[in-house]
């Protein structure tokens, strides 16, 4: 290993300096195609880039869901055969610049949040929130209602937002309201009802005029979750910019699919690292439904965690007491351990109940494996095996991934 | 005294329950003289009403700002000569089921916030948030900036908020708002951000058509103290209805006058009694200024604390902790302090700190005098003897007035 552990600590500090520099914007909501330069035969779905039949129940359905609304085949044994043969793509979101929500099925003709690093002009995209509705792509349901739900965003609501967000007078900057939501009851992954509101605000405060779509864009902004995806997209921006610092151990990447759980660091490039599911340690499902029905999709919205946010910052989201910490204490210590494996604290995103402390930052391989009992706490939502999603939780990290990191930046 | 200890907790119980029962919807923003009957020679002021000449230094300032801002005299010594007179008159604004915040000071002519009671009917009354000019009447300061700020609120925004309202297809219920927003660091007083997101949003999404004074509303909706004043008539409206319950010690209303403090029990109708000035256990204020900068100049804002919010929700809050906690433990400690001194726990307004543990609810002046070292917290706003707003913090009721009520409650 060419170097020690001083120039480790630095590049680590430096990554971090990177990621608090990045000043992510929404700059628009536009089609993959055209934002993302999607092509329209490849399908983009949450994990590390596997094989088609590696995909397995509701995330396979998914994939194969895209390619259906997408227009690729006429029906889903046609898909099949046309994964098959090659004539249309499964890939990582990742491997786009997008991060995919649950299953984070993504494809051409679907619009996608732009974010963009104000300093840098980097970008990252994400999906728009499909809204609560049962049938929805993401859990693994293709209906009649998801299509004409997927039609609806595509139609209506994405481009009522886009109006809004082209209308503004100045930067739609995400990094302050994501501040400021983390000290009203949100840790910007499984909550973000503080933030939906903050953006709503912006977002018609700031544009020039208010045209007649406002109607469209309000009911959107009506969900909680809106704000999820945009938070994942600032997320992965910012994560971003803690890549390619050499010899540096921090996490750039996490994100899991139906098989596996991978992630990539600063040190080690594009490259993911693999191993099994997260395993949950509380979560909440909805009645009549028991632990045999939850699947796991996929989901990358642990970008969020990569950041501070999310699990590493359950004391920021009291609110979900319920689902994710039977008591407050319980989630109190769950950040506090969080400090243990991470390099910095957040000079940003703050902790009311922890007197404003700083969010754990930077998640360090080195000091995962040092204490392979601390992987990173995931705030994350649960899908149910019939599709849509049946409840929430949080679930702890495997410790594989961050030992083979490990041991590959030692070898290097 | 006609009623034993059963008789009272029985009648305190069902003031608490009459509270409860209470649906406080927000019908309109009209004028003061409309709404309320306000005569235009009489000035509305916090506190117990006083003679003229007990009104002192921010206070007596604001009462004659509203009488030159009423256009009742044409000077400030012709308006006091006025006053002296009997010409115009200077009332409590409670006599007129009105609240005003800090000095209150509340003219036939200016718009306020129509809170009904959606199940009896029965109404109160709020001025609108002056905005954060450092020229507020309700701070003592009246100057041309004062009085176009105000022209502003009556001319622009309370049209376009009571147009808004009008135009609402359903009831437009504060306590939905109220129960979310201390979920997401609020306590309903010294701290409305989340509430006032929530009351914007449901206030747009709510409305048949937005009209084109959208902007003149929005503007006031930027502010987070908006949604204070709403906060207030709704709380005057859930304390009004624990009113007249015969032997029921629970406190009806608490105000301060630059003079004294007074409160109202359920049990003795509308006497007040009254007090010396709060005193202050932590508070913030802006550099430049010291202790002696600070003036009381009345405030009503505490109803808030009468239903269980502000004070008594401090560990809500949390956002506050540099004005009124220093640590989040502090915090804790005030509100699990204030369930000593009341009669029941809230099963709507709960704290997530406390793992969602109702708000002690139902100040009863019995417990206050058996155990004096523990009378209400009140989150209040802080005046500068110069005019406008330094700080806030967290101060405690005297503990005589309590003593008053509770000595005339057993001699009845």
């Amino acid at each position: 290993m060419p170097n020690g552990p001083d120039a480790r600590a630095r590049a680590n500090r430096a990554a971090v300096d990177a990621l608090l520099a990045a000043d992510p914007v929404l700059t628009g909501v536009e089609s993959a195609a055209s934002a993302m330069g999607l092509p329209s035969t490849t399908i983009l779905t949450s994990g590390p880039t596997m094989p088609f039949a590696s995909y397995t129940g509701g995330q396979r359905a998914a994939v194969i869901g895209g390619a259906l609304y997408e227009g690729l085949a006429p029906d889903a044994d046609a898909a099949v055969a046309a994964f098959e043969s090659g004539a249309i793509q499964v890939r990582g979101c990742q491997e786009f610049g997008c991060v995919g929500s649950l299953a984070g099925v993504t494809t051409a003709s679907m619009p996608v949040a732009v974010v963009t690093d104000a300093r840098t002009g980097e970008r990252a995209y994400c999906t728009l929130y499909e809204g609560d509705s049962a049938d929805r792509l993401n859990y693994g349901t293709y209906t009649d209602a998801t299509r004409r739900n997927l039609e609806d965003l595509r139609l209506r609501v994405a481009p009522a937002i886009d109006g809004l967000v082209k209308a503004q007078t100045e930067a739609l900057r995400l990094k302050p309201i994501m501040t400021r939501a983390l000290t009203m009851g949100d840790e910007l992954h499984s909550r973000n009802a503080a933030a939906t509101l903050l953006f709503l605000r912006r977002l018609l405060v700031g544009a020039k005029e208010l045209g007649p779509d406002i109607d469209a864009a309000l009911e959107s902004l009506c969900d909680d979750y809106f704000f999820l995806r945009l938070s994942m997209a600032a997320s992965k921006v910012m994560a971003n910019a803690m890549r390619g610092f050499e010899g540096s151990s921090v996490v750039t990447a996490m994100a899991f699919s139906c098989a596996q759980f991978g992630i990539q660091t600063s040190g080690t490039g594009d490259t993911w690292f693999t191993g099994p599911l997260p395993t949950f340690e509380d979560y909440r499902i909805e009645d009549g439904f028991g632990p045999d029905d939850m699947e796991f999709m996929g989901g990358e919205s642990i970008i969020t965690e990569v950041i501070g946010l999310g699990g590493l910052s359950q004391a920021a989201g009291l609110p979900l007491l319920r689902s994710s910490g039977r008591d407050v204490s319980r989630m109190i210590a769950r950040t506090t351990a969080m400090y243990d494996i991470t390099v910095a604290e957040s000079p940003e995103f703050l902790i009311p109940v922890l007197n404003y402390r700083g969010a754990p930052l930077g998640l360090d391989v080195e000091k995962i494996v040092s204490r392979p009992d601390v992987t990173p706490y995931l705030d994350i939502g649960i899908a149910g095996r019939s599709g849509r999603q049946i409840g929430g939780g949080v679930a702890r990290a495997p410790v594989e991934p961050f030992q083979k990191a490990w041991d590959s930046l030692v070898a290097s």
